[in-house]
């Protein structure tokens, strides 16, 4: 921190409390901070953002005065003036970057005095995460809360300084009041005072950031406050932000090439270096190997398809999935597997597949000390077999083997999943697979443009949105076999997160008309204002969104983004400090034109 | 912009169109832009952000081929690679950055063919402010708005490297999504899934940074997004930006000089110098002198009380002005108000005081030639009278006098008034009487810290915002007489126009529950969160908001703050290009629990 200037710029304060060192012997100064404790009644440690310092009320005349300053409670806000000193010999705290000297107390002032609080301001105090969000304000006093939020401040404008100084970017914003997307089913809704219109919080700005490009900004971006009304999901906020970004004649590669940039350029000292290019990987590479379009780098437990060692056996099972089309069979490795885990692991691997309801085609192996299985399966297989499959997944004795078969789309996510349950299994278990320190980036690309319909697989919807163009070697497929294209969608994935996804975007009004009702059979006159924008003169471009809080919360180390935003919402999307969402009255809601409709078992009791 | 390290990183240009010059010559480069227009069949200028630049297409072999580019619409977006060349002795065009050069095609490739548009991309063509709104994407392709929205992206960096590298500010967002304040009539509502339960939309993150204060982030500032359901005021947005600041252990001269830097640190340097401080009245003295609380300092015609010289006079409306308390007789002089202004100018003088209901009171008297009252006052009224209102006034021949009687408190702001629309008048007739170029700053200080209810005069609202600290030299009569106490609050002004306010706030839990529950009678549960705060080791802290959209709108000298915003909504809040607020179906409102109730006359016609 001490590259700052002005830390202590326009302050009643002279210094923060942690940065005097022995250097600052002699001098006079006023410290401004929080009592974190006292001793012996005549030391303070005194704390603000920047650390701990030691003040001591000398034993002379003064003292007396002084002393009551020892009764006020801990967290009061206390003004010290005095003169910095070395500390006796033999007393230094080497553990504490201000233990060489103390500040001997000329005169104070109690600021504040602090009732007693629902929990200490100590590091090492547990508490459970509600407390934590009801005292929101006591909880960010921790040292972790304000790392977190100062670098977070730290990269977003390091990014800035990139995007705005480097490269010339814009920051311009985009309203949060707009209209309703199609199918914006997860948009929240805000009442006008016009009887029965809406605006809407929008999910992103992705029509914007087009529009701006229309418009001739060249080079957008905005740190974009988003909105999604989806509190099913866990670790999701009603609100977030992202990093927003768009670019006029640009490719897929010169997109990719900027935010390796970037990441280099704002990647924390603290947390090592980041090399570039980010290996890459198609969307059909990451789903045979990894079974999963984010894929988990740090780690191989690589799928392998052994379908073909298979191809003879007549076990009953294994024989009914390659009549049907698409049929498979595929393993995992894990390696020291058997050695780590107990039986009750191996149930619990059972239950996760059986969660996806395709247990009964799950095995789980044993690979003994002499290479036999133990499993079921072992019997019924020939021993060649198992030697082909050994050799095809490198067991070796001590590992675990997971077989599954059935139809690939559906084998490769569930050993996707089971490789990462088996991972945290391994690593409960103290087996260093996955660095903590490590941070493996990864774009994958060529992914579909779109896929059939979960409800009616007959139809198809966009993979990701509807103003994605197509691959270029694709490009004439789109109005033959639709199904079949590749899109300029491309990932970025960080230690198995997506934390951004970008494409280039359609900017041909009748590829993107023809996309929307012909493909997507929808009505295109939602967006007629976008289409007519493309008409006008839309040059190509592309862009991307890095979701901030969840690559701060990797960054970090956070197990979730609620450690990397300053007030956030509880699982239910609850401000548990202020209680908010709250109840309005009738009054309130009338010049909005609106009425609630009370659930019939809510009725006459919470109103 | 020639300072930008990088505007055609990543990029398939090699160049920007505006950026070429003499030392390019004999380059080859690849521009991609918009067909501004073609002249003679054989040029072409294309346009993107950084300016214009002359296309040749050559007279050889491959004119045929490049011939049809010469058909393609205006704004079509292309792509040229060519050669840069000195352009032919006399063909120069100086008026134009790019003029000494032109490039010579070799290919030309057309990414994009513009339709008819509605208007045309030209900076002398007039559109109406509803069709610029309408295809907004087109009319920020102006260079005007190319270079408001370019300068807002700058200055906002600025602020930014200023508050966060120079002074170790913390940007930290605060939700938007949050609980209804009392009284929050002018917060849009946010349904959400719990039957009854409403998120609001705030007006500030007023409660958030203090609460940031009360967690020890010690300096925060955050480009905040601020929501205002309020459309029936001129050239205000539902959303809106301000530039929000808070600091602990700081007082408003600390908060002040932040400030003064901040703007100096900001300002562009096409605009000329900033010099501080800033000056400083108190709110009585702006009352007093300009009648209004954010005085336009850049010309005179300063209000004069000269009700002394009206104690003896028997004029009827005079003489009850005097027997009521606080009734007063005050004057402006407009210098050569008589010479520029006719009759009919003097009559809408009249009619906008007519406006506020105290016409009767107001008489506007030209001074003739001779020293002579043309006015009915004129016989009324003794000489002595006339000539001691021309001292005080100093009022010469040719001037207007503008003189009004009734209560200090109706008189000051409706003179105040008139002296705004007296200076319009007279620019209007060509009188320089305000420098467009000048930028005049002021800070209005010792405001009232609460002041009477207009329909309750016996009661007291607060003048600001109720976590506003009294004045310290009034403190004590907080608690005997809080209609006199002088507050801590600040407005910071230019040219006129308020651009931002600010306090110190109360941090002591005490007397911010004394100020709710004993003088506003506010039910302070509402705030229990924020009183729960303060007792908890909240530090002396203070802040301040900055309007962004108004400052910048000052600067570029934008008659509305539209011009300086993206995509902004019209008067009456509505996106014009996209229909936003729109109508929703009762399938969309059900998860929200709420229903639309038609007004009487819309049912039925509307859904």
């Amino acid at each position: 921190m001490c590259c700052f200037v002005g830390h202590n710029s326009f302050s009643v304060r002279s210094h923060t409390c942690g940065e005097l060192r022995s250097t600052h012997v002699g001098e006079v100064v006023t410290l401004c901070g929080w009592i974190q404790y006292q001793r012996h009644g005549m030391f303070i440690i005194l704390r603000d953002f920047s650390g701990l310092i030691q003040v001591l009320i000398p034993e002379d005349e003064s003292r007396a005065k002084l002393k009551e300053f020892c009764d006020v409670p801990v967290e009061s806000v206390v003004k010290v003036m005095g003169k910095v000193r070395r500390r006796p010999a033999g007393q230094e705290n080497m553990n504490m970057p201000t233990g060489e000297i103390e500040v001997c107390a000329e005169t104070v002032e109690v600021l504040n005095v602090c009732q007693k609080l629902p929990f200490e301001i100590k590091d090492f105090v547990k508490k459970t995460e509600s407390l934590r969000m009801q005292y929101r304000y006591l909880d960010l006093r921790s040292s972790q809360m304000q790392y977190n939020l100062r670098l977070r401040s730290r990269l977003v404008m390091k990014m800035r300084d990139y995007l705005c100084n480097k490269h010339g970017f814009v920051d311009v914003e985009t309203p949060t009041l707009f209209k309703r997307t199609p199918g914006g089913a997860k948009e929240f809704l805000v009442p006008s005072r016009d009887p029965g219109r809406f605006y809407s919080l929008p999910q992103s700005p992705q029509q914007f950031k087009q529009l701006l490009m229309v418009a001739g900004i060249d080079r957008y971006f905005q740190i974009a406050r988003c909105y999604r009304d989806e509190s099913s999901k866990p670790d999701r906020q009603p609100e977030f932000t992202q990093v927003d970004i768009e670019m006029s004649f640009v490719d897929q590669a010169g997109i990719q090439a900027l935010i390796e940039g970037l990441v280099q350029h704002m990647w924390p000292d603290e947390k090592g270096s980041v090399s570039t290019p980010f290996p890459s990987m198609t969307y059909e590479e990451a789903m045979r190997d990894f079974g999963v379009d984010k894929p988990d780098t740090r780690f191989g437990m690589k799928l392998v398809n052994v379908s073909e060692v298979f191809d003879s056996t007549d076990v009953p099972f294994l024989r009914d999935t390659f009549r049907q089309p698409g049929g498979c069979v595929q393993a995992i490795c894990v390696v020291n597997g058997a050695k780590h885990l107990k039986s009750k692991d191996l149930e619990s691997i059972k239950q996760v597949a059986l969660k996806t309801q395709y247990a009964e085609e799950v095995s789980v192996v044993v690979v003994k000390t002499d290479g036999t299985w133990k499993s079921p399966l072992g019997k019924m297989l020939p021993e060649s077999v198992k030697q082909s499959v050994h050799q095809m997944t490198m067991a070796q004795p001590g590992d675990l083997l997971i077989l599954a078969a059935g139809q690939q789309d559906v084998v490769r996510p569930l050993l996707g999943k089971l490789r990462l349950y088996c991972a945290e299994l391994l690593e409960e278990k103290g087996v260093a697979l996955r660095d903590p320190t490590a941070f493996h980036f990864l774009w994958v690309v060529d992914f579909p443009l779109f896929l059939p319909k979960k409800e009616e697989p007959g139809e198809l919807e966009s993979a990701h949105h509807p103003f994605t163009a197509p691959h270029p070697e694709d490009a004439d497929r789109l109005f033959s076999e639709p199904h079949k294209v590749r899109s300029q969608h491309f990932d970025l994935v960080l230690n198995g997160c997506e934390i951004g996804g970008g494409s280039v975007r359609i900017h041909n009004a009748s590829v993107q008309k023809f996309v929307l009702e012909k493909v997507l059979k929808e009505d295109s006159s939602l967006l007629s204002h976008l289409l007519e924008a493309l008409a006008s003169g839309a040059p190509p471009h592309g862009g991307i969104a890095l979701g901030l809080d969840r690559l701060l919360s990797i960054i970090v180390g956070a197990s979730s983004i609620r450690d990397v935003i300053a007030f956030p919402k509880s699982f239910r999307g609850h401000d548990l400090m202020s209680g908010a969402p709250s109840f309005v009255s009738k009054e309130e809601l009338r010049p909005y034109h609106i009425d609630v409709k009370w659930p019939a078992a809510v009725e006459g009791t919470e109103q």
